[in-house]
């Protein structure tokens, strides 16, 4: 694969983004994502998975310059990829860790929070559904992953706002679960993975479902629809402008 | 209008109850305030809404001597026009600010709830849905807003003790925002219309939705037989005698 | 009743479990408690009731040994029957206090989360559904009942972890509402079994049923195909052996 790495030991698989100094996933990116946690899903010697970024981001989300050069239905072929992304992992058989390395900034964050437990680093980096601020809207999974970790309130203010939170902050809210310095991100993460894969795989799987099948149902329900009113919004002519000021000034 | 008072000021649209000491909600008041969201909702100068009360009482609820007069059919007409203001302030496609100015009582606190963001003075006011300690119900879509803000263990507890919180209780639950005095209520309200209404208004409105739409969805199919159950309660003989002392007493 | 003892005074019904060292739940528990609660909500001189056990436990849960006894289709019907009795419990049309004496686990965590309000004794007692660390799974309406008491991310860490609570971090997620000595159960879970029933009988029924009757309606539509995925998993070679381990070595 070309910008992720998957390395295996002892039962825990590893995804690393590995795109440019951000991260920033395009369909190529996606399509390995997908691709990859298919096939850890089946593999049996596979019993949790830890999902990271090299760097100093996770992901700052998706790579617009990049979109910017997309044609309508080919930019909505790709959202949909996304979405099914996110939605495969937060129905993930079995636990997967989010190791937030860096910045974990909108289709970042959402694939942060279709994760089972998320550990982040202190200082600079910042989480966030920050898609409001250059004037985009959200899929219907990623708003509804919000509130399954932080309550409606928090969430609503949350994607209303844009708010750009460390890692103290995100604690508090309950979008992650534990700061860890760099320099132990992956020996904790790897440990809350042996810890969750420790139990019964199949009552894990059972339960996890029990949690979150009829939610992510209900969202997938409506993600086609919220898809294509992003996309309405994304090439209107104030969004738009938005997106080519960010991309220039960055 | 007779009992709402409208002023709109860069952009920002304040409606203000003034009915009275209590700002007590009848008829004409919910009727003045429908056909006011109705407007500000359409109107293109108007980027966010204020909603506060004059006097100490944001508003003390409905008008119960009033409604001791009416009929079954006319009362199940009203609670039909409230329960649609509510849900349309909760759907309204710009910011809605509550500016708290005093207590914040049954009725009034649903309004308030329809709202995006809560700021309350501090002292002596309260804010409560306190129906069950006159023996009433209450409507599916109020039940579901303080769920919505406070999350289904406060909700609960609050709709079934009817318990009476003061504006440093409802911070800690969520129920309110922000505290601020009396004197800089209106400003700082005033600043929070201006920080939500400068995010894009499309993205905005496709967000609030994505939030709360298929809640609201799911209320609005419950109102009916809601309202249905709660007028039996309000006219049972217990209930009736409740409602009857409140008003002789006070 | 051979397990279940009922007594009343001045309205306050209590139910008490009584079976051996730590209460644990058989088919005949479940029956007399199923059969109890449907008489006391038809009992016109009961205003509420209260949930206790006997001793040092609430409940340990199922009577592991007594079902390992049990062919396939008789554990069933004992589950549908279990389930049955805690979504009662949950719709009940009166306020039910449940009175934790003592460690409240698995199935026994499952009565005390389907009641209104928990006090619970400080010190060893914990409260746990830690069916997973025996790798079994849950039912659709034990995970949704946490749910509804702790939010998602804390019902989520509860069941796929396993963790036993003692009463401070039960009281902190909210799992439980007060802590009070085991000399003051009794009288305190009284006192509030005392507060709720002085609420208008007609309108708590009524609220308390806007709060919970579409979830528990959602709940019971998923509690047969859950009930059936969890029988395939207690008989699975893995939790079989599990499970008899824990009735040899405890």
């Amino acid at each position: 694969m070309k910008f992720v790495k998957i390395k295996k030991e002892e039962g825990i698989a590893t995804a690393v983004l590995s795109r440019g100094k951000v991260n920033a996933l395009n369909e190529t990116v996606i399509d390995e994502l997908t691709d990859g946690f298919r096939r850890l899903a089946e593999d049996g010697d596979t019993r949790a998975v830890i999902l990271t970024g090299e760097g100093k981001f996770f992901t700052f989300g998706f790579d617009i310059p990049e979109f910017l050069q997309y044609p309508r239905e080919s930019f909505v072929r790709y959202l949909t990829k996304f979405t099914d992304l996110y939605t495969d992992i937060f129905l993930f058989p079995k636990p997967v860790i989010a190791a937030l390395n860096g910045h974990t900034i909108a289709g970042g964050c959402m694939l942060a929070i279709s994760c089972d437990y998320r550990l982040m680093v202190p200082g600079k980096a910042k989480i966030s559904l920050n898609e409001i601020n250059f004037g985009s809207s959200l899929f219907a999974g990623s708003v509804e992953m919000m509130k399954f970790w932080v309550g409606t309130r928090y969430a609503e203010r949350a994607v209303c706002t844009g708010e750009m939170y460390g890692a103290d902050e995100a604690l508090r809210m309950g979008l992650i679960d534990q700061i860890v310095s760099p320099e132990e991100l992956y020996a904790e993460a790897n440990k809350v993975a042996r810890y969750y894969s420790g139990k019964d795989g199949a009552a894990f799987r059972s339960i996890k479902y029990l949690v979150r099948k009829s939610l992510a149902d209900d969202f997938m329900g409506k993600e086609r629809e919220s898809i294509s009113e992003f996309v309405d919004i994304w090439y209107s002519e104030n969004t738009w402008k938005n997106l080519q000021d960010k991309v220039i000034h960055g």
